[in-house]
């Protein structure tokens, strides 16, 4: 093999369009870090006064945010103080439910700007987040602008630059900023993390997930259109969370190791195209209808996360872990493939074992009241009642303001990588250089 | 959302190590495309004298090239007219083997430069290449000017230099040159071509393969080590076409599409390095465990090809295809999930009944025979069938020097873009410009 090695002289460089200042070095694109502003510190384990009972305050009231209200019904030590919604209809549906549940009437904020109102509310300990996207960070940033701790829907930011108003918001203020990444608690999720922890799968190296799930019967009910709109004007991965929450908890990013860079490329657009079209009435379409994103992480392993929500296919996040010694994939059928036959899928009595074996204790702890409660099939339970267990006893959150953003940033990483031909991004280090402080992640408590 | 807009005006380029000149074109690496040499025409569609009993001659005798002669021995139209091997032992067992079922004796070459006496072989009209892998391009070229077709197991080449030279003499000496990718004829995939062809799927965007199998038991039996040995030395996905070569059928790749990019990424090497230990007593190991291409197409489709030879887990090629109407994956069961019902994986019944509405005429055709002859379930001697078939009445081959060397090239395309921190890296066009000639991949004779 003959080789031919050469510097090239020169090269002619794309215009990066991106929500901070970019440059490419070497062949990839790297995004300014802000300096972390005087009397802003880490908020790495951060955790707060506790709370005997939190004083919840819910800004959106669509399906997720009614949702989340009625959850909240039975999520001990809380009470719900406040409700707002830009529609006064929303808010009514919702003090009509805790009416008929026998709990007091709420302060209600309704309008555009409502969520300030309620933001400033003295009644109010958490600011909980359901509207669509691009209100999510503007919500927490003035949360917490206002002492108020912010929980906010996925995605938490819709961009980096949103992503660092969130965590210098975090770092100055010291009031929390979670993302309400469900999927970090829904059952066989937790089960792996237990199982990796433990070492059953070795050294994970290789880990997939994805939000594959065609949304055709649920467009027709995002107000206003907002989701579809979002996706007709942004290409790349726009949901990437969902996959990448669990994965990166299991890989102890920011804890011990960080995500380095990323490619992504995307499909055309087809039937995202054809839904624009007819909700829109357009023939431009930005999303590609199926979006891969690979991330490279400093400790040399290897995330995959995938987007898909126009093909007609049955629903899927992945999940999928390949280790040293050891596979897991939870869909389409969730599987094990272990020592001492790792080669091959545990079998029925096997699995339920592991699984009986690997519980997480927060599953065991919430798994009957959440599947009566519901959401998701308990997850959302879960999850509620554990942020609410941190701000009660003053523990830091499961999932920080450095997991919403690093989990976050995919989405403009991955636009920028595809509108420059799939060129590698270095992904931010939101912890400014803290990544390596904590050694491997934990649940508070646990 | 502030958007900063910059052209940067310097980058640093990184060195470009290729088997032929590349340069970096706007973040993309760009290889050059060698200028045709006159009296060179284009290979496509070729079809050559019908050879009414092809002669048939095998070089490289191990697990492989053994159980190749054993097909022949029942593949009608064919003589085995050689045999070669570096060792004589290797010889002597096939030649026991011709014997004892009845067949004459083959004329025997055997040292490092046997194969080019059995190329020269006047008695030969087809010389069939096991061998390690960096034997297949230099004995098929060897071939091809001694006026002889080629048949290389995969890879063809290692190298993008190899994949031009096995073009250009095909190109010169019109001989065929086929790349034995057996896995294009394995029953599910080639049902699936049906299926595509026929529209089930609608226009397939997204497209997953893979080599996912735990060579573990397998290493001790490479003659002298080749196959670690070339792990050892090449990062990058050295094993990519079972995974590519049904995709590209269906995708019509240089028949109306072509691949236009790639970029690769990997994770460290664990288990491989610690094969490498273990085998070779080295510490340095170049393949990652795990390797991920991903290439965008000129119609805006994407492929995904991954390639793990290291983890103790479950075999997978994934053979999974997800287009606007449909979507099918082979692993880790065969599914479909289509009209009427494609957010659901069909039943058992309608899933036979798809099945056995789809198949392909060709492996209706060879079925029963390949079942009982065998060799990876049947797909080989299918393969050798419709080899054999095509020159015995003189038509195009099913798997052309292009595809070959397109789907070959992935190897070398995935090393240059990981050793570049996964930049993206234009895939040549091998067919020089006529990929778009030919509208739709098809056998020949279907």
């Amino acid at each position: 093999m003959a080789i031919a090695t050469l510097m090239s002289s020169c090269c002619q460089s794309p215009e990066i369009e991106s929500s901070v200042p970019a440059k490419m070095v070497n062949g990839t694109v790297v995004l300014e870090t802000p300096a972390r502003a005087e009397g802003q510190t880490s908020a790495l384990q951060m955790a707060c006064e506790p709370i005997d009972t939190v004083r919840v305050g819910f800004v959106g009231l669509g399906g997720r945010g009614y949702s989340a209200v009625g959850r909240y019904l039975q999520v001990p030590g809380t009470k719900i103080t406040a409700i707002c919604d830009k529609y006064p209809e929303k808010v009514s549906a919702a003090q009509e439910m805790l009416k008929e549940n026998g709990f007091p009437k709420a302060a209600e904020y309704t309008g555009d700007e409502g969520y300030k109102q309620l933001c400033e509310d003295p009644n109010v300990d958490l600011v909980y987040i359901c509207t669509p996207w691009l209100l999510h960070t503007p919500i927490a940033v003035y949360a917490m602008e206002h002492g108020k701790h912010a929980a906010t829907e996925v995605p938490a930011a819709t961009t980096i630059e949103e992503c660092w108003q969130l965590v210098n918001t975090c770092e100055r203020t010291r009031k929390h900023c979670m993302m309400l990444e469900n999927c970090c608690y829904d059952f066989f999720e937790m089960t792996c993390l237990n199982m990796a922890q433990q070492g059953v799968f070795g050294e994970i190296y290789h880990a997939e997930g994805a939000y594959l799930h065609n949304l055709d019967p649920f467009w027709p009910h995002y107000e206003d259109n907002w989701r579809l709109d979002f996706n007709q004007k942004h290409r790349g991965d726009n949901y990437p969370t969902h996959g990448l929450g669990p994965i990166c908890q299991i890989l102890d990013i920011h804890r011990g190791d960080k995500m380095d860079y990323l490619v992504a490329m995307d499909s055309d657009s087809y039937r995202g195209a054809a839904r624009g079209k007819e909700f829109m009435g357009t023939d431009e379409f930005e999303d590609g209808d199926h979006t891969v994103s690979l991330i490279r992480t400093h400790n040399g392993h290897q995330i995959e996360i995938q987007h898909n929500v126009y093909a007609p296919r049955p629903y899927s996040r992945i999940f999928q872990l390949t280790g040293t010694n050891g596979y897991a994939c939870k869909y389409p059928e969730p599987v094990f493939a272990v020592e001492p036959d790792p080669e091959n899928f545990a079998d029925k009595e096997t699995f339920d074992a592991l699984c009986k074996l690997y519980e997480h204790p927060i599953s065991a702890e919430y798994e009957e009241k959440a599947k009566e409660v519901g959401g998701h099939g308990g997850m959302d339970y879960i999850m509620d009642c554990r942020l609410i267990h941190c701000l009660r006893n003053g523990l830091p959150l499961d999932e920080d303001v450095y997991d919403a953003a690093e989990w976050s940033c995919i989405a403009e990483l991955s636009r920028i990588s595809i509108k420059n031909g799939s060129v590698p991004v270095q992904v931010p280090d939101f912890t400014r250089g803290d990544w390596n402080e904590i050694q491997g992640f934990h649940h508070s408590g646990f």
